[in-house]
């Protein structure tokens, strides 16, 4: 088996040296296959627009935690998406940062401070802070479980309603009562048919007045357009985004300069070479022992 | 025993009901006093200048976490601080939420935003984090849990050097060595002689390169001109303030503006006025009781 890689060259020196390691067949970018036949696997953010060229193709590997951005795959080809460690948790402490920023009026403070004004809002213990996180996969899970033990009140909403580590867990049915108990809602979904633009006017609605947003799942989810009308009716008063819709946000986009949006460039993780590496040939040997693939995607459901 | 209680209303409101249901007695305001004579315990920010006037006085009772603001008592009359869980907490969290911003770039973020610039930096995971906390209180115990349990690398400097949990710890000889190991530098030490004015520029020289401070100590600990210096110099790459020398801070002082520092008025914590009552009457129980008064502070090390 030979798995194909594309990606910026820091990635292939990290992955060269890990498949020699492991007495695997790596080809660094398109032009250096020889044999097409030869390529079973291929790890790629997305992939090359004729997939046809390589017949014996089994796998691509989404080198992001995501699949949104690949096209619909040949049949008989599988899709994989890197599961690493690292980018849970640098995912979970982006989530960690933002709505401790948000639960403590970070936004207010440095509105204020751009004017030089020393003036305090009563600070909020977490226990008065009641969190909502819509996803509930590894990483959600893993916010799930640091900011209940800093105290706060967390309730998850997914598609199954199944029931996760000491959190209350709402299903698909009962989207209206967990966002009433909300006031801290964090996105964390992947992008799929369900969930695009499910961040709009009808979810602000149902939100207590004043509540925030945190949203790390992706852009194409949020109705920038409909969170300012929440955000101008006092529905929401802040949020923080790490994803938009388009990525990157123009620079002329009115949300850059409204003090109640705090917005970093799509930077909550990047995943790391190695683990990336080691996903890769977990997906090659899953495939030639017969086994499942790590991080295989139902092309159904989208994630 | 008598306590007169020194502050705002809400306070009183809080407190009065609070005494009543523990029977004890409790005098709102010097004007409200009648018998000064039976007056045992103040609580207070400040005391009033004559203390002369309540000849049985026995503890005064600093209405927050610090005692730094205290003129000297005269002898007999105990000096304590109020010791509440809500506190620890809030600044635990505040502490977390500033170690975060900066060791995810927020100050950086933030001055790209403000222009409309989309550029990532590479993220890094918490393991990349040499955290470094001065002051093992209570709080800051609270913060090297946490922070330990994201997968920061913690480490503590106090006067004892005593192990604390799971952290290593330098004692007070060892500060070159704890501050070499230090790339988030986070302060939480009380205000005492020898630690006023100690973020100073010999303590900045010491830290690696690029360095970053939290602080959350004492304005008067921190030389802000230097912080400015190690700014410029590289030496330290941001820091986040709740603490300024004066407070307020004077609205054109240049650390408003300063994208590489973020300051927050003071409002890490405020104690909640039940745990602040409930303190108080803990302080008489244990007057009368002849008990070890809960907070009490050694006037000579000032904490």
């Amino acid at each position: 088996m030979t798995l194909l890689m594309l990606g910026p060259p820091e990635r292939a020196r990290a992955w060269l040296p890990i498949f020699d390691a492991a007495g695997e067949e790596l080809v660094v970018g398109e032009d250096a296959v020889q044999d097409p036949s030869a390529i079973t696997h291929l790890a790629c953010w997305t992939p090359p627009a004729d997939l046809g060229r390589y017949p014996n193709l089994k796998a691509v590997i989404s080198t992001g935690a995501g699949v949104d951005q690949m096209p619909a795959l040949p049949p008989g080809v599988a899709l994989t998406r890197t599961l690493a460690p690292g980018i849970d948790a640098m995912v979970r402490d982006w989530v960690l940062m933002a709505t401790l920023m948000l639960h403590r009026d970070m936004p207010r403070y440095l509105e204020q401070a751009a004017l030089g004004e020393w003036r305090t809002h009563p600070p909020r213990p977490a226990s008065a802070g009641r969190v909502g996180i819509m996803g509930l996969g590894r990483i959600g899970r893993a916010a799930a479980a640091s900011l209940s033990s800093l105290g706060f009140d967390v309730a998850g909403w997914n598609r199954s309603g199944h029931p996760a580590d000491n959190i209350e867990v709402y299903g698909h049915a009962d989207l209206a009562a967990f966002l009433a108990r909300t006031d801290l809602l964090i996105c964390l979904l992947p992008l799929t048919n369900e969930t695009r633009g499910l961040l709009g006017a009808d979810v602000f609605a149902l939100l207590p007045e004043g509540a925030a947003l945190v949203h790390a799942g992706r852009g194409a989810q949020l109705d920038m357009e409909a969170m300012r009308s929440a955000l101008d009716a006092g529905r929401l008063r802040a949020a923080m985004l790490d994803v938009t819709e388009p990525e990157p946000l123009p620079q002329s986009h009115w949300a850059w300069t409204d003090p109640r949006v705090v917005i970093t460039p799509h930077t909550a993780a990047e995943t790391d070479a190695v683990e990336g590496a080691r996903h890769a040939l977990a997906v090659i040997r899953a495939t030639r022992d017969g086994t499942v693939i790590p991080g295989l995607v139902d092309k159904e459901q989208g994630y």
